[in-house]
């Protein structure tokens, strides 16, 4: 539910947290789930096929040998006379040597015939090299007599200005390994190497389950005690940026059925957002528990404590705290890095960091992790004084987040720190 | 065309560049082309209106002010008891309170009554506060002796855990401003003050003009002195990255009326690929200069030296080099930097840095911009040593390139370099 989580130890306590795991030990819970997935142990999801027009960016599902090669025919790399070389022996400006032009070569449309010593083909840079050639005297070392004679006016040696075939990428090559995320130009080689298609990680399917009674669905305008689900939306925008594919079929009443269904759905893994916590409305809990293992419930960071972590049957389980930052929090710590891994991509967070110094201290409690929104002012980490983890706007304001550990009480003013930037 | 174009300055020079420009001095009449686009200029491309599904990554059309408060209603920041604060004064375990337990608020279902001195709501974290009420026991300060009746064991002051209306955004404040690259929280921030679309900048159409009588189009195996087309998949990959949308109807003879039809299309921008240079064959910028204007033709810089740039209309256009490595050197120099300001993006370009030495020296001649490919090997910078600007699979094997300035001879061995990093 996007409804303010109480979060403070004391009333975690008293509701039924039996213990609050450590981040470190929920994401170890959570990297053995992962484990069967990592790219590097081999069985990550199944692979599908796409159209290299939509491959940029999606993560290749084996390595790709090349059975030709690129290209596959000497080629011209200026533009000038094809010869054979030993038919410029001793040429320079003062001793030119005369040769018969037989023809002309152009990229797509070679010579078809064969080159004898004195003879020479026009050729064009990317041309096919003639039979009987095995250099190019380039143009500037060229004087025309007419349409049928030149004269080379410099020695070329054989292989000069030739590209010789699989000078790109010989037959045989792997030019791109599994797991790699694919780049512009690997379209270009794939292409190069006559693969209009490639196989790809499917996309890992990911259920979101957005409850909460007093919730409109996005595109509403708020009224009475009702507000408008933030949550939807900004969890379907994190999962695509990390490669997942949403299916996000509306809000979802505080009610078992309901929420079982999603628990059961077809999906890789299912976010639950809102009702995360131990109060008698907070049904997920219990029904993951109840249909599956809740392996993690109650994290000792702040926000999003009442975070739960699971499984029903193959599906990853993730309970988050219907309270806006806490969601964003709780993904980018514990979904987030189960989207990633599952669809072959790094662990780490996409987020780049910058380091700077403190413009005024942060406090945490020992035990505690903090996830701390700041702003970068001339410089400077500013931290913005906020109230609670119902104040998205605070992560909208922010330029990104400092990580206080659990063994940490804090920074003070001036402590160079890592700020984890927004994207 | 994607072969190897001859780009040696001797060859240039004969063929016919009258000048080269520098890469500052083509950046120079880029930018000024560019600034009416500027998103600080106030006249970037037109706005049109995407669902909040859709609109991460997309840039903000105009600034967004809220019209209401959110929430919209003063609510319990925790689960406990809603109550007049002056009713518990004094109160302590020792000294316990007595209240009248009239009703409950859940969130999304208020209480409708009015809260009286000495009465109390049970409330749920996110549920509206009673009228009459202006503070929250916690639970865990609470006694309950039945239904209708408990005791506090704390007393609270006015506002104690009771989030007021307007709490995350206050009515009339500027949430986004135009410009912004809207990020997952952003699009949680405008759901929940009402939003379900919003208006963004158009994307840059931009038109693919790809030519190559030696061209197959990507998909085709390679056969006899054909090759397949390289730069269209990579070029219309780097062009959505840039958040541009491609027009790539598909390959084009080397033909006036061809190119021109294309150099004439319906869009922003238009990149010719291939032919860009001055041989007879090289079409592309005789039709830019008689059809409108070729502004920069033959940039000093390697790979990518037979770069041209114009217009044709309105339109941008560039003349890309048919070498797969040119194109990506020229697309991200020039083509690139025109489609993100169009769009209203940031003009630098999206890789990242990192800063090592190199494990070899790179050498460049002074007066020409060097862009080599790098592999970073054990935190150094390797260089690769590659043949020409053909060998698209160099881009593929590096991990990024370092700029080296024409006012540089190049880097000594152990030199520290920025690396611009693919992605």
């Amino acid at each position: 539910m996007n409804r303010p989580t109480s979060e403070t130890s004391k009333d975690v306590r008293m509701r039924g947290f039996a213990r609050r795991h450590t981040v470190a030990a929920a994401l170890e819970w959570l990297d053995a789930q992962l484990q069967p997935f990592d790219a590097a142990q081999g069985r990550p999801l199944d692979a599908e096929t796409v159209a290299l027009g939509l491959a940029a960016g999606r993560v290749l599902a084996s390595s790709v040998v090349s059975d030709i090669d690129v290209p596959s025919f000497d080629r011209a790399t200026m533009d000038g006379y094809a010869v054979d070389a030993a038919s410029t022996d001793g040429a320079d400006s003062y001793n030119r040597r005369p040769l018969i032009v037989i023809g002309d070569s152009m990229p797509g449309r070679s010579f078809g015939g064969l080159l004898r010593p004195g003879e020479a083909v026009r050729v064009m840079t990317g041309a096919p090299i003639p039979r009987g050639a095995d250099a190019v005297v380039p143009a500037e070392f060229i004087e025309v007599e007419n349409a049928a004679r030149v004269h080379a006016l410099a020695a070329v040696s054989p292989d000069k200005n030739v590209g010789r075939s699989g000078e790109d990428i010989a037959r045989g090559t792997t030019i791109l390994e599994r797991g790699r995320v694919l780049r512009p130009q690997d379209l270009g080689v794939l292409s190069s190497v006559g693969h209009g298609q490639v196989s790809v990680l499917r996309r890992p399917r990911v259920r979101l389950v957005v409850t909460g009674n007093e919730l409109l669905p996005a595109g509403s305008r708020p009224h009475g005690v009702h507000i408008a689900d933030a949550n939807g939306p900004m969890l379907a925008a994190l999962v695509e940026r990390d490669g997942g594919v949403v299916d996000f079929p509306g809000l979802v009443r505080d009610d078992r059925q309901a929420i079982l269904d999603g628990l059961t759905a077809d999906a890789d893994i299912v976010i639950v957002s809102g009702g995360s916590s131990v109060g008698v409305e907070d049904l997920a809990p219990t029904l993951v528990a109840e249909h599956g293992e809740l392996a993690v419930h109650g994290i000792a960071m702040r926000p999003s404590s009442p975070t739960g972590l699971g499984r029903v049957g193959r599906r990853l389980v993730f309970l988050l705290p219907g309270n806006p930052v806490s969601s964003l929090c709780a993904y980018d710590f514990f979904a987030g890095r189960a989207v990633r891994v599952l669809g072959g991509r790094e662990k780490a967070w996409p987020y780049r960091t910058v380091r700077a110094a403190l413009s005024r201290k942060i406090s945490s409690p020992i035990g505690r992790l903090d996830y701390a929104r700041v702003r970068l002012v001339e410089g400077r980490v500013d931290p913005i004084a906020v109230g609670g983890a119902s104040v998205l706007s605070s992560t909208t304001r922010a330029d990104g987040f400092v990580i206080v550990g659990d063994d940490s009480e804090g920074f003070a003013e001036g402590t160079e720190v890592d700020v984890w930037l927004y994207a």
